[in-house]
């Protein structure tokens, strides 16, 4: 047996017991007589103590253990003369009366420490000492957790868990999708699921009634920063449901998971429209825990023979409360470089200060006067001391650029106040957005999406700019400025799911290649169905308050999509090629 | 709003409220005044009534309706005069008020009742119907019920759920891999895992001490009956622990399982080495729900002129208990005959029938006279009217033919009782197996596997014939004769490993290539460790006392490895091709 306890269990009342302890060398202290051996498992650290009028050769073993080594020790649990009150076994230690080396261990290329990791590529590459450290395990325990909770939820609600495929079937729709050559059928592939959103579909066809699976999705996208190329979604669907069912029900499944995992009471959530997101924050993911909402001045500006103004489609706004005074000319200089970098695009940043005198200075006050100036402040709700930042342009393009600045001053002025969680429904999205480059219609959501009721008859018969206009019946959950996860009521009816397909350019023969079998299944009683999915790496990630996703994959890929552990992917042989009936056209290819 | 209640929850009690059912129509019979109409959903069938003096132009409304018409009907709950026990609802009845068709339905190709599947390709094809059929419904929901029972019953116990990784590295070890193209670096492929084997213990070495996972693995083997490409495991590993520990935790969860889903209280299980298992009943996965064991008569049977069993390795009997009379002639030629089949390949089959009238009557009586053949009996254990079948040749193989007669056998008498299961752990597997025709030792498990810790230093100093005869710390849980799963301690030194990789024929480049990873983090602190997983699909289908895996999966693939529904695996266009840097080679490729 290697272990009676583990590293983390033994208190005050065990002492006088013999115990075998199994764990890895924390560090070893040696204090002449006395050496210090702390032992740890993944359940917490518990100090051994090696005495050298006890036990000499026992003692001198201690001494030389290194970091990292795996040992068993045996012996008895003694209350210590020096208590640590920051450790959950703090109050005891081990007498040791053996000692065994169960593996010995090279010096780690970084310390198990919570804050000495090493650099991404160390930590990458010696994936296993990074877990080690209790940061990167708790993340990984907190996962396992919220997947518990999760599961435990949902089917307390009635949803039933059903594994849908891996290999599946390629569709251009969408983004790249990952290849898999089938080797039975030569020159074909099956593809990795993108979502399961066609099975989910055809399971409330097939009457299963509410259906969810926590389950990996895959998409060969070039990887910007945090997106892994294989991640994994809560997917959900349920029958017989209007939207506000589906929000419901996973508004039940959000407070759930933040009380039983955070002991965090979420408000109710709220709901707000795209346009209005649009309107007031210029994303439809607004981070809504501070307010420095849009104040659309296009109006108000124009007239003033500012020609920059005068010319611009959109001119708008935000008010940054008592932060005039904090914001120098050489401050609002960077923040206006920083607006202008090819990432953002901003032209510049007009600046208005209230000042604590009653006075106001601007960057336009060559064009308005103070009484004009004065005039808006009241428009912008502002007080003495704010400062106005304006931007104009393009009105989409304003729009994206002003939310860039609104979250900048938010950090800037410490507004994301981590402890704070707002969550915020946002609803009627569009159903289609028109591409100019390839003159066809996308899919906001994606091509299953239900218009919404009122909009269903005009989708059918309307005219293109009819189409421009159309509601989707579309959903997304953001919490403190992330899309946690998204949703619509889908079409359930052959008829409108046909026009879709036509509308987003697809032939009658595309459309029933690829989606022939949810078509096909939509003539033998589809029952009227929504759903949702939550992206899981990051709902971890903003329940514990972390930027990065990374952390709460035991193993990530890097932006090349490379697991740097196992060095992956690798080439194959020639006889695996020869078997899938593929030739390599790489540069560097050695067939 | 669809519905107020579900069609499975309706009784007595509600009689007189207004409720709102959605579902499908199962059948609808018109007796003329009255039209009954059964709507069905997941949860049940509850009869809806519409009535031609009440409201005629709605009961003319209900007749027209197909079968699988999804519709919504309003009305009050009233008692039923005609009361159907069969049924939970089948108290009451709904006097409909309002009826509107939420989509109609094609006559399906086949009816949807328990009986009536169609056929395998309708029911493949049209999967959304047959997911419909209570029987294929409870496997599903069965099996979702499972998942939860293991991952609550692990959890538990503390262990872990950690997600591991789809896109890894191809290894030639094992089965052959599905590739994935990787897009972004060109001439390369990820492998989908068989199982997550290194990862697993890569886990161990990062300290998380009990990990589990439910988990898609995949395996592109030319499909026997039977198996999936992709299929799920229960896998596990744990740390500091030895085989008992490991099989005492696993034996703990499928007992639970069994008490929790199917109230069964399983015995303990008992523990038989893999040699025992083999002389006893010629197989490492015995069914021993019935007895009929091996009887060696190789010393006995040897001697007395017959050519056939003096020229034998080795010489096996059964008897067959009171079957002495039930077998004619003819019944035992066609068993002859079952047994020559290219499958099986034996030679033939010697019987003796020990009769009621205490007279012997046997295929071979004319070189062993009845004096020999009755002390046989004794031999044998066996009674009047027992049948003896005696098969010879080349001991493994006849092993083998034995174990198939064994359990033909026990098919035909009736002795494989549906109601009992009966578990075993089959432990002390040989490490190595020798391959005369590639030359070199195989994994009998896989690499990972420990010799036990006796047979450790002969197999690091050991000669070839030595390294034939290492035993490996490896189990096997089987029940009624199917393997549910496996597992072994792991080998955890970095020594031990490299010596097994040179056995198995790796020079040190492939194994450093392949597995540097893991040797690797064998220098760092690996702690001893070993697990387990147990096959999913084939658990629920044990515990559902069924053949077949294919029901327990929502979506599964033919003996081809195509998914009949979606049409898959398929071409992809010639872009995706030029993207991943490759040509196709087959036959009919369109490249």
């Amino acid at each position: 047996m290697y272990r009676t306890h583990n590293c983390g269990e033994l208190r005050i009342s065990h002492v006088g017991q013999e115990v075998t302890l199994s764990g890895w060398v924390q560090i070893s202290r040696d204090l002449g007589g006395l050496t210090f051996v702390d032992l740890r498992d993944r359940y917490g650290i518990t100090q051994i103590v090696f005495n050298m009028d006890d036990d000499e050769t026992l003692c001198l073993q201690a001494r030389k253990l290194g970091r990292e080594f795996v040992v068993r020790v045996k012996g008895a649990v003694a209350e210590r003369s020096n208590k640590n009150p920051n450790r959950s076994t703090g109050d005891i230690e081990i007498e040791a009366s053996s000692l065994e080396i169960l593996n010995a261990s090279n010096v780690p290329p970084f310390t198990i420490e919570n804050e000495t990791d090493g650099g991404d590529d160390l930590r990458m590459k010696y994936r296993y000492l990074d877990i080690r450290r209790e940061p990167v395990r708790d993340n990984l325990v907190f996962r396992s957790q919220l997947a518990i909770a999760t599961r435990s939820h949902l089917a307390s609600q009635g949803f039933i868990e059903v594994e849908t495929p891996v290999l599946i079937k390629s569709t251009p729709e969408g983004a790249r999708d990952f290849v898999v050559p089938s080797r039975m059928n030569p020159g074909q592939f099956y593809a990795l699921p993108q979502s399961p959103q066609t099975f989910k579909q055809i399971l409330m066809v097939g009457g299963l009634d509410k259906y969810f699976q926590i389950v990996k999705c895959f998409r060969d996208e070039d990887l910007r920063a945090d997106r892994q190329p294989e991640f994994t979604q809560i997917d959900c669907e349920m029958s017989f449901v209007t939207r506000d069912e589906v929000l419901d029900t996973f508004e039940g499944l959000t407070k759930n998971l933040f009380k039983s995992l955070l002991n965090v009471d979420l408000p109710d959530f709220p709901k707000m429209s795209y346009d209005e997101a649009m309107e007031r924050y210029g994303s439809d993911k607004p981070d809504t825990r501070f307010g420095m909402e849009f104040c659309d001045i296009s109006q108000l500006a124009k007239g003033h023979g500012f020609s920059v103004f005068d010319d611009a489609e959109y001119i708008v706004g935000i008010c940054a409360k008592g932060a005039a005074d904090k914001y120098s000319n050489k401050d609002i200089k960077k923040l206006t470089e920083w607006m202008q970098r090819p990432q953002i695009g901003a032209k510049g940043v007009v600046n208005i200060k209230y000042q604590e005198d009653g006075s106001v200075k601007s960057s336009i006050g060559k064009f308005y006067d103070d009484e004009t100036l004065m005039a808006w402040k009241e428009h912008f709700n502002a007080a003495s001391n704010d400062l106005i930042l304006i931007l104009c342009g393009e009105k989409e393009k304003t729009q994206k650029q002003m939310n860039e600045l609104r979250l900048e001053m938010g950090r800037q002025l410490g507004l994301m106040d981590p402890t704070v969680f707002n969550p915020l429904w946002v609803v009627d999205f569009p159903l289609l957005e028109w591409d100019e480059d390839s003159n066809r219609f996308h899919a906001m959501h994606h091509p299953f999406t239900s218009p919404k009721k009122a909009d269903q008859e005009r989708m059918l018969n309307g005219d293109h700019e009819t189409m421009k206009a159309l509601r989707a019946d579309a959903y997304d959950l953001v919490i403190n400025g992330v899309e946690i996860g998204g949703g619509s009521i889908r079409i359930h009816d052959r008829a409108l799911q046909s026009r879709n397909f036509d509308l987003l350019g697809f032939t009658k023969e595309e459309a029933e290649e690829q989606f022939g079998f949810l078509l096909g299944a939509f003539e033998y009683g589809a029952p009227p169905h929504g759903g949702i999915a939550f992206g899981f790496d990051r709902l971890c990630a903003v329940m514990k308050g972390q930027n990065s996703i990374r952390d709460f994959i035991a193993f990530p890929k890097n932006n090349q999509g490379r697991d740097m552990m196992i060095d992956s992917p690798s080439r194959i042989d020639t006889i695996q090629m020869e078997e899938l009936y593929l030739n390599s056209t790489a540069p560097n290819g050695e067939e």
